[in-house]
């Protein structure tokens, strides 16, 4: 496995999923319990009182305080501790380490490593999910497989035509070549596969209603190493955007997936699918949710059965990779770098 | 973990438990079958048979001796064994090892570690579990923990305010300060916790019927690793004891703990509450057995939790001890110089 | 555990399971994916994609050919990948191991290990399990244990006289010594139990009809790793073979096992059983099918146990073997040496 970028943000969460009820979710293997203070911001700390080691996420709050539901010892939302049972003196040492947390975009990211290295690193954006102008549904599975695979798995959209056949697959996609492009200074991946006429899947025929075929553009653009973007646009066939850059009669999906480790071995895979026609209607919402929902599943199953794969495996198993896999290799090696791992020369 | 404490005597089995038919109870890792003889004996035998280790508790008694329902070996109560197919001779080495047993105070008590030791040590006393004087609710819960977990828990009750709370647990629990004393010769630790003016919670205000606000002292006796008394005294607020200790105006529950690990990680946890009020009252009996149940399960629930922190937590995690814990910690010390291992500075 | 013998031929299956849907199956920790052509030839393939190890049992059959679910690598049955999606050249190393696979007397046979050695390895001949002057019933259970616990359970049949009771066993087979002989060269060993004057279990008074005492022989012959065979000839009590080896008045079973690793702690246990009686009576055959199941259950759940056991147990425990042994300790020494293992001196 790649290890962890560890000094990164991560989304740890929907704004939505954190209030006044406790929520317990590990990232990158730290354990840590969200909840929203009275006034509304969120915190963020280690889920371990430091007595003994009991999930404050089993706990419950008092005001903006979390009280331990094993002994009482009792913190304030920057994790000092104000309380402990039988004394009046709290242990100079008695402190969770607190997580910087910061809401945009409807998530909730959370810093892992050094806090003082918080400021230093911008958070990748994701604007359309919290924008009037386009409409969202979204979701989170849990994957029981390392994170590595999920990255793998969307830097190579040509597995849409065979496992999500009948939902977004066609054969113009594993057909069509791909171009690649890494900006190595900002860090940052570019896979584009742009479809001059191919088949028009079921989730963009019914939910923009074009019937024949299609121009499908995928231009993905990943931000290492949580958050990964599809900018999808479709149009009949020939329908090209206007030369000022204006694109009135295209549709344009903004697919948007936040790729959160949180074992080794398990991750938290959010998706969004935000959209800029049929705003507000429910029926189309309903559909992408239900079929983007159906395709996640899809891929969660393949990559659980390949995590499991791979923890069976004998040590030093070679991969082949081929030309679908450039985004996929640029990936690891901008990961291994932001972990500090030596490069390895791919297998071609 | 603590490493286990070998040479010594531990609870296996409450003597109701153990009859003519098979018991399999795996003590410190060792996997153990119990029957009586026909004459009623308690029969403690290595729970493998000699030939292809299979377990003697998969067979079947024919009148003292167990006949393996593999093969057909036969042993005796003493682990000779007298029978194998196929041939007269029997070899010199065909014997299964046995375990001293002890029934006393309702437990039966098995030896483990060297034979040779058993009759050095004495077995510690809860006479009030067999005593007519008093009426007795009891019980086993299988832990998912470390036995480790359990002492800890023990020795320390101001987690019954936070925990058991509206069973066991008032404020007064976790702010009475402690006092502990430790008896280096006879390994035994004392932890008491006398309140003078408490709020009495349903546990003791239904089975005693007193009204309004009690004098409670709990007295923690722990003789490691398997025994653990805790004296309770429960009386209207200012009735105490007479001065030639006699004590006709209070209400006195024994509650009896018997810590037995079964295996690094899981450990039996034998319970009893005797009372020497409201004698054989069935409702009495029923409200505080089911009652200290559900504050087992409780405890049960929350050290499930610890252990499965602790087994994914990274090694060399700290913890913060304070007063609370100084019964804990002297349990440990103890327990570690039983087990042979070296002290270690607890950390305050 | 015995290390596995891999250049070996393995039943991986009957040839009723293989067809034209994919069949999953792990052989000596190697999976496989199994299939028949069009024309109904078996193809054996290594159940990974060369891509990014995605099974190929998960995906399906485009005529002969076998195309990946994940992204579409399609393979001949020789292995050679011939499609590779986004591109028109194939990479040279683009293809999957396929394994030899022979069948014969209603198995598939396949074979782990060098493929060029395949050929210079007999495989051991079942030959009643196709012949119609046999009526045969199987199946195969799959059993949680490694199949050294397998092999020792089959070489010692006494222990049908325990396990097996009220089937197979009645107390004759426990107390009549086996004579055993190895054929070192062909690597064959051969345990024998004539009872002269034995009860009739239900499993043979019932299919035969004979009443009273019978006339028992057990002819075991072991052809490691993977065949069991046993010869069971009854008769009633005094009924022998003519001189010139005909029988007509014998009853023959002819008992199949066979052996097949699946993990280092799984085997597939195929058995079989083919009478030269009741030829085509539906009733005899449905009830030896369903006897001889709940027998191979017995021995999967007894074996499962005894799985569990090793497992718990520390390193270094020691059996005891007796005469009923002897054949079992003869096969351990020979698929030691087949396994190229060093051979140790066996404890007696």
């Amino acid at each position: 496995m790649t290890a962890f970028v560890r000094d990164q943000w991560y989304v740890a969460a929907y704004g939505s999923e954190v209030g006044r009820d406790l929520l317990a979710r590990t990232i990158l293997g730290e354990p840590i319990v969200f909840y929203r203070t009275e006034a509304g911001e969120v915190v963020a700390l280690a889920d371990r009182c430091v007595h003994r080691r009991y999930p404050l996420s089993e706990s419950r709050l008092d005001g903006d305080r979390i009280v331990c539901g094993y002994h009482g010892f009792t913190y304030e939302p920057s994790g000092s501790c104000v309380f402990v049972p039988g004394q009046s003196r709290i242990p100079r040492t008695a402190r969770v380490p607190s997580y910087p947390v910061v809401e945009q975009d409807s998530f909730v990211w959370v810093w892992i490593g050094d806090p003082a290295r918080a400021d230093t690193t911008l958070i990748p954006r994701a604007p359309w999910l919290a924008d009037p102008a386009y409409t969202t549904v979204c979701g989170m599975e849990p994957l029981a497989a390392r994170y590595d695979l999920l990255v793998d798995n969307l830097m190579d959209l040509s597995h849409e035509t065979y496992l999500h056949g009948g939902y977004i697959g066609t054969p113009e996609v594993a057909n069509t070549p791909i171009t690649t492009e890494v900006d190595e200074d900002r860090r940052i991946i570019y896979v584009s596969r742009h479809m001059d006429d191919a088949a028009c899947p079921p989730f963009y025929a019914k939910s923009t209603g074009i019937q024949g075929r299609i121009t499908r553009w995928q231009d993905i653009e990943y931000h290492p190493p949580c958050l990964y973007l599809l900018h999808s646009r479709i149009a009949p066939v020939g329908v090209l955007p206007n030369a000022d850059g204006t694109d009135p009669d295209g549709f344009h999906v903004e697919v948007v997936y936040a790729i959160t480790p949180e074992t080794e071995h398990s991750t938290h895979d959010f998706w969004a699918v935000a959209r800029d026609f049929a705003l507000g209607d429910q029926e189309v919402s309903d559909f992408l949710a239900q079929s983007n929902r159906t395709v996640v599943l899809q891929d969660v199953e393949a990559l659980d059965i390949l995590e499991r794969v791979i923890q069976a495996e004998p040590q030093g198993y070679q991969e082949l990779s081929v030309n679908i896999d450039t985004g996929g290799l640029a990936a690891r090696r901008i990961l291994k770098k932001m972990a500090g791992e030596p490069e390895k020369a791919a297998t071609r």
